[in-house]
């Protein structure tokens, strides 16, 4: 058996989004910009695309949605348009963002730094999430742009945008919220929110990859990344990917008529982190009902992550032990790390995401597996038998 | 009787190109950053791509040749990564370009003026060329890049690179090339050119839209356009487009195996242009040999680029007045302008361009359709009767 549980680094395509994407990679291969027919004849599809993104966000007509090519190109233009727009011009001076946010966000503030752009990273408590009261002690009025996600990519932990992008205004700073792991799986309100920025990325949420989009409040005025052509009114310039525009806005109302599903997703995310609990010094991060409904971010004691994705990879499951985008070195986990977890905790994280092509047959499978891995690798272990209540001694 | 004959826009994606993606949007979904067989499934096929595009352009396995999502993309980077690099840093002051480069290029040296940085831009001759002699007496030691295109987009014109990259690099400056419209149509080889960077994009070869790459020779350091995690070996962030990588791979691959069937584009374009040029008053930038095979920029007397589109395109033919980056606008071809025609001519601009895939009948049904449509329209142009020498005047 096969059992996908990395939805979090990337999703499957839904059959539904290929579907729509065919056409547009077979006969209607035009040019949206041309003046012809081949071009044109794109329109509807990119029309309605486009509406399903407004939909799916509660985007207004007044409010722009600007296609890009992934959510790190989204990302990397919101700071680096802010800080052109703000600080390269001597407005403001100061970013404030957390330390557990993507590695888009991290990277990119580390090379404005080199710039000279003051940045702030908010920690986060022993649940793995930013407090409003430490973006209040930090924020003053050089804050350019506060840049907080809406949901953590580990823990799958929700973060409280709405209280701060009011903060952030409050003192007359710009919002962003990385919302990659929200769009598509739970209800995104940027009228709600009242968020200035927002991202999201189509594989995400069962469509395709390559293909993203950031929210832009008012429409307002921000330095491109992709300076060029005419595209998408000037603002990101570049031949727009059809087949993939379309792709998302299917994925993405396809996604959100499933939120049924997505209840779904819950209920057997919930089995499988219960049947984690239930074994000897296993910790989940964060409470259930303050995640998104598909993540676990569980620390299995004595047990390196490495060491457990192998075991499950072998029996055909697919896990991680955090950020694909990070996990080219074996390093600790960061998010564990920011949450204060002892080094040797950080490394036995293994994150288990579902979507809503999750099977009953495939939690119940992996259960099983989990649990004969577990007393396998404890077994050989040479940290678990040597100091067995070390991690209860934390808790 | 369809016809698209706007192949420099964008191009129909090569059948095989599309089998060869789809196990990628179908159960081969993972992230090749991902540590389990999802991911590492996508290694083979992603692995073949590269081997195709390295060998696509003759590069080296020193080089570098990083994914981008389009051609805007590896320029905006080229450009702002050398600023970052040599500009900024103060070691250098200028960069060299042309008047007919891509919006892509002018749109980002525009913001790079703003921000301090000595552009100049470098004149065509009457073919629509960039002279040696041009960049001999512009450049100088604070040059820190030279960009010129490898064939222009309008007029198919070749310009000088070889050449040009030597005088670059003579005089201590970096040199690139955005290559879009010729790699897959004519032999690329970076080596004999030798070149700093090269960019190119899978949907003018063939290949699907959203994704393209920039040649970094010797793989030397750039600052990087989009910050984040790892994939690319930390030089372009975001998660990997398999499909589109291995789409473009392959539709590399059979493009330059085709290359013999360009010599039958040759021909049909060819054919196509005696035919226009036996039209009184029409006219095409450029002699056919010192163009790309595949690509016409005519101009037809008293009658205006987009009502000739509008009658090609009832009769079911796909053509173009320029470059679609900028076709929103319906402004007069900047390429003509550039090449110094009078404002008048430039609006009568007509491209058209075929690829392996156009037919001999189709280029049958385009002769006679222009034909009569060129009698339509100068029977009704305001223009054309009253001035029949004016066009003749200027040559």
């Amino acid at each position: 058996m096969r059992v996908y549980l990395d939805n979090n680094a990337t999703t499957m395509l839904d059959p539904l989004a290929y579907e729509a994407m065919k056409p547009f990679m077979e006969e209607k291969y035009g040019n949206p910009n041309s003046l012809h027919d081949y071009g044109s004849e794109t329109h509807p599809a990119l029309k309605e695309a486009m509406d399903a993104l407004y939909e799916g966000i509660n985007a207004r007509d007044e409010d722009d949605i600007v296609i890009t090519s992934c959510a790190t190109e989204s990302i990397n233009w919101v700071l680096k348009g802010v800080y052109y727009d703000l600080i390269h011009t001597g407005k403001k001076s100061k970013i404030i963002t957390s330390e557990v946010e993507h590695p888009a966000v991290i990277a990119t503030c580390g090379f404005l730094e080199s710039l000279g752009v003051k940045v702030v990273y908010l920690p986060v408590n022993s649940n793995g999430v930013v407090e409003v009261k430490s973006l209040e002690e930090a924020i003053d009025e050089d804050t350019a742009l506060v840049s907080i996600m809406c949901a953590n990519n580990e823990t799958g932990m929700l973060f409280p945008i709405k209280e701060m992008a009011k903060i952030a205004h409050d003192h007359g700073a710009l919002f962003h919220t990385d919302a990659v792991q929200s769009v598509g799986k739970i209800p995104v309100d940027v009228q709600d929110t009242n968020v200035d920025f927002l991202n999201f990325s189509a594989h995400k949420f069962h469509g395709p990859k390559g293909i993203g989009g950031l929210y832009i409040k008012d429409s307002m005025p921000l330095t491109s990344l992709l300076h060029g052509g005419e595209q998408m009114g000037g603002r990101r310039s570049g031949t727009l990917n059809v087949a993939g525009i379309v792709g998302m806005g299917t994925a993405l109302k396809n996604a959100i008529a499933h939120f049924d599903e997505e209840k779904n997703v819950r209920i057997l995310r919930d089995k499988l982190e219960d049947a984690l609990l239930e074994i000897e010094d296993v910790f989940v991060v964060g409470e259930k009902d303050q995640r998104v409904p598909n993540t676990i971010l569980a620390s299995v004691k004595g047990i390196e992550g490495e060491a457990m994705l192998w075991d499950l990879n072998k029996n055909g499951i697919a896990a991680s032990t955090g950020s694909a985008c990070a996990s080219e070195d074996l390093e600790s986990n960061p998010v564990m790390e920011a949450i204060g977890a002892e080094a040797d905790l950080a490394h036995t994280a293994l994150r288990l995401s579902l979507s809503r092509f999750t099977t009953q047959e495939e939690i119940d499978y992996t259960i099983k597996v989990i649990n004969n891995a577990v007393k396998r690798l404890r077994a050989i272990s040479s940290t678990y038998s040597y100091a067995p209540d070390w991690h209860k001694s934390r808790l």
